[in-house]
């Protein structure tokens, strides 16, 4: 329907066709991979991401998986992963892997091709519509757009090219500010509508502004007082400090201040662990030895970036005083018991940052005294490779910039005490939680990487561990780093099915086993690599194998998608894991209890 | 939490547990098998599973593919397939499958384990749950539920064990009734909660009755004389006929008629198609020739279970007359020209069946020549096997009593033409026609078939035709059937990647390529089957090969799991798809053009 070819611009006349437009804009933001999956009422706006030099489509095996790479996109770059679908069927699809980016606010800009104005406002009944429970009922082609509502922070329709791209511009805009999902419905016969071309000479500003800029500077001078007032202060930072765009402000805050350091959980990463002053993981009561005690008695805790669930405060068990924290949030900053809702946490922190006189700071706080902190428990294990000896492998695997990802299971309980090197990530759901998330993440992430490599000198892998039950979900999705020349490094964690889940009830049950037999190694094979060109497949068991393997540079250097089948034992739990479920289980034992009494 | 044993009845005091009351209810049923995947909000639940004697558990890979496979249970079984999933994260993954059952009324039963009440009712951030956008507002743990509002025909909230057990009984019996998804969401802490056992003793009557018999009895005599009137009558049977249980009846009807009879796309199989009164698939002007003029030409088509989309209808191109028509649908009845809304067809053809008076059936209908029907237009492909070939040789494979499932794509458009054998069946979404479908609703197919297959000396197959495309999406459901013992057969139509949407638009772009060099004839045992054990592959390239293998007993009666690659050209498209796509793309051309012109 549109005759213009492939590659060729739309612009004419001072207008743009609204795919190229919308692409155009995109690209702008610095993002040059487009994720998802064709389908009939997206094909013709595919068309325009080809007319955007540089940009490119990643197309996946299915949506739910697109979704998930372009959650991990979003997640690296900290710009929004695009993702495109087809009406309906792929939308939908895509629906669970949304709602986890807007659970942990990962930045993703969510394209839907729809059906046509025309064809929605007459109700015909064509594919992928959802008819209506009573057939002579006409079908409603908007009851999609509902279904996601709950799960973005802003979304357009367009449907009216005069008011198109200023909608396209707010719905970026807004996701960037927020770091949270958002759609765009795009009805077949609107991609080639012409839009303003003059509009693409000034680029999108997403910074953040607080409203009031005098409650922003009080705000600032009453954080920097109690920062100076502090006989103990400590920096804290959990990770919407990263999805905010403020990971290189609170390493800048943690260095020039000197205070001892800690992230949580989901924050490990933000703050450098090779630096002096980092302590540790504070997970409420579920930390290390030495690092809990240490923070809850700082007089001052600088907490940036606070996401308050379960897995990543101890099972609620931080014991932070409202007296001795500020809290520094996207939705609120609060000092000391003092709340200022609504003040984005982002434009304070800078100002205390920039404005920071590290004279004023005590002499107690800058040269508090290192708290000792305990190595982990070690757990035996039937097997040669315990979560224990893994711990110790990671931490050996890490090299200065690595993305270290982590899938929801096991190994996510036991990767906090991983020892971090220069400039490593974490990027794991522990909030979410949802399984089959990381290999596909691990797709959106890497391509994120790719990206600025070379701008950022970043030479860090991407390396991710992940349970055999969860890979089972999403496995297809190695063809597709295959095919974009990837070189993840994969450490399958074969357990014999879900062992978290084991944990926690049903050890012994066969619901609680998977898919067995699967030939782990021969996958990358299967879906499209060429073992020893551009994939390379092996199984560990024992130690000195799994040693090897890390003392080999050519694994560790290798340009190729690599996948290490790890065997362990079916019902190895890591030490920190064990804790949660006596905590929160306790916790739910109590709660049932009380509720049933209540309630007989 | 629940201290019995996993195999021990709950029962006791005259009270069972929830969990035990609703797995035995759906095992009253007649269902065997419960599809689905363990999470910490379902353990607990999925134990009563085991205390329902010969209940079985079938975990797969992931939720949407549960979703897909307890779909295709529903529709071969017609009875709901049960699918379990864990809150959220399995719930949202699960929808586009759930939404796809609503669109083609497949009976399914979604059962969602739930955070425990006092959790939900104290707002705990617990992992899974979906935060409100600004952190300072407490999460609504019951938001994911209004998300599938729309694609569910009923559904309880389990939070009151007073009422639980009416409530377990009233979603199943509706589910059954209106042949529609229903959910039940399940918190953890009411799946040990009492009910009364009792209740347990009478079976759920779910069959449906019309309110008001008078009318109901008005119509079966408006029916019958309008038949008796008729000179030239037909029967036209729609997918929703076998939805609703009617197919004996359709076929008593064709049978004591005699009248000449057709199926529609979505109901062939319905009318058994080596009976000498039938004519074929009646796809308005994407029919065979002579099969359009024949049925439009008809005084009386008695029009069972219409579902009335683009694809099912020839693009919108049915041309039978209202006062010549007489629909029998589950939402209305409509009596050439009047309209009876809310009155199901299911009763009324009943009686129409057991009251015919084939005596008073006029000789001109009842011996109506047989039109003479073309055979399909014959189209070429630069490689060996076609799809006019691949049409041909289904034919040969097809024996009594085996299904036929044929994923949305190419062959899609090319099935109808394929000639069943007595009893066949075809299994395809024609309509909502979303792709990775068939390859788990083909696991839940052969679950259901086998469950029955003594009992009704059933020998038939399952058999699915499938493209590469269409399989990359949910492909790991393999291992599933192997797990299973399972033995489909399935073709993999291997065309280098999206044909159907080239022959739609972009035919050259690279959004059509999919992820290339998979390995397809290593699959089965990459997921867990031994070649020549439990699983046997191969590739045919040639008419030779596959004229071979289709003549080999072996392969035609095996009790492996079996995948043929089929090799075909990229731009083999069959004649009714490019019919389809002409037509249709007119139609649409036309209604943008006119919407521009008001639209300017
Ligand atoms: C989509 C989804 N389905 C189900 C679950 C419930 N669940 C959480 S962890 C887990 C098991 C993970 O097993 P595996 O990946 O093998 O890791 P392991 O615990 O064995 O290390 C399951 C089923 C979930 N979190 N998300
Ligand atoms: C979930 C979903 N995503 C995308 C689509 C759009 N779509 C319809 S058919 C098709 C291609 C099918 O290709 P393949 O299975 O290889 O079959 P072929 O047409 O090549 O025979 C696509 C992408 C869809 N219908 N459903």
């Amino acid at each position: 329907m549109t005759a213009t070819s492939a590659t060729a611009s739309t612009k004419k006349d001072g207008n743009v066709h609204l795919g190229e437009y919308l692409f155009s804009r995109i690209k702008q933001l610095g993002i040059d991979n487009i994720l998802g999956v064709p389908g009939d009422f997206n094909l013709h706006l595919l068309d325009y991401i080809y007319r955007v030099p540089d940009l490119n489509w990643v197309g996946c095996c299915n949506e739910l998986n697109a979704a998930y790479a372009a959650d991990g996109y979003g997640r690296v770059k900290h710009l929004p992963g695009v993702l495109v679908t087809t009406y309906g069927v792929g939308e939908l699809s895509a629906l669970n892997g949304v709602s986890g980016a807007f659970a942990e606010q990962a930045p993703l800009l969510h394209i839907v091709g729809t059906t046509g104005r025309p064809i929605q406002e007459e109700s015909w009944l064509v594919h992928h519509v959802l008819p209506k429970e009573n057939s002579l009922q006409e079908p409603d082609h908007l009851v999609y757009q509902g279904m996601s509502e709950k799960v973005r922070c802003c979304s357009a329709f367009l449907n009216d090219k005069e008011t198109a791209a200023a909608e396209i511009d707010r719905v970026l805009t807004t996701i960037c500010q927020k770091s949270l999902p958002g759609y765009l419905f795009i009805p077949v016969d609107m991609t080639w509508q012409p839009l303003d071309a003059a509009r693409l000479d000034s680029k999108l500003d997403y910074s953040v502004k607080n409203e009031d800029p005098k409650l922003e500077n009080e705000i600032v001078d009453s954080i920097l007082s109690e920062i100076y007032a502090s006989k103990n202060a400590t920096v804290f930072a959990d990770v919407l400090t990263a999805r905010h765009r403020a990971t290189d402000l609170v390493r800048e805050l943690a260095k020039k201040t000197n205070f001892p350091n800690y992230t949580s959980p989901l924050g490990k990463g933000i703050l450098n662990e090779n630096e002096d002053r980092f302590v540790g993981v504070y997970n409420g009561q579920l930390s290390l030895e030495g690092v809990a005690k240490s923070i809850e008695a700082s007089d001052c805790v600088l907490f940036t970036g606070p996401l308050l669930s379960d897995s990543n405060t101890g099972g609620f068990s931080h014991n932070l005083k409202d007296e001795n924290t500020i809290y520094l949030s996207p939705d609120y900053v609060k000092v000391k018991g003092k709340l200022y809702e609504g003040v984005h946490f982002f434009p304070v922190l800078k100002k205390v940052v920039e404005q920071l006189d590290v004279e004023k700071i005590s002499a107690e706080s800058k040269t508090a005294a290192m708290p000792t902190i305990s190595p982990p428990p070690v757990i035996d294990s039937p097997l040669p490779i315990s979560q224990t000896f893994l711990v110790d492998s990671m931490s050996k695997m890490m090299r200065p910039d690595d993305l270290l990802i982590v899938e929801t299971g096991t190994f996510q309980f036991a990767c906090s005490d991983v020892k971090f090197n220069t400039n490593n990530s974490l990027l794991t759901q522990i909030f979410y939680s949802c399984i089959g998330f990381t290999l596909p993440a691990t797709l959106g992430a890497a391509l994120a990487k790719r990206e600025d490599a070379a701008a950022k000198n970043d030479k860090g892998r991407v390396i991710l561990v992940e349970g055999d039950g969860s890979a089972q979900m999403t496995i297809q999705e190695l063809g597709t780093m295959v095919r974009q020349g990837l070189n993840p490094i994969i450490f399958l964690l074969n357990n014999d099915g879900y062992s978290i889940e084991r944990a926690i009830h049903g050890p012994e049950q066969s619901y609680n086993d998977i898919c067995p037999k699967w030939k782990w190694t021969k996958l990358l094979e299967a879906f499209g690599g060429t073992e020893g060109v551009d994939s390379f497949s092996t199984t560990v068991k024992t130690r000195e194998e799994l040693e090897a393997l890390i003392g080999d540079e050519k694994f560790m250097n290798s340009d190729k998608a690599q996948l290490v089948e790890v065997i362990m034992d079916v019902n190895d739990y890591p030490w920190r894991l064990n804790e949660q479920i006596k905590l929160m289980g306790g916790k739910n034992m109590k709660v049932f209890a009380e509720y049933q009494k209540k309630n007989p």
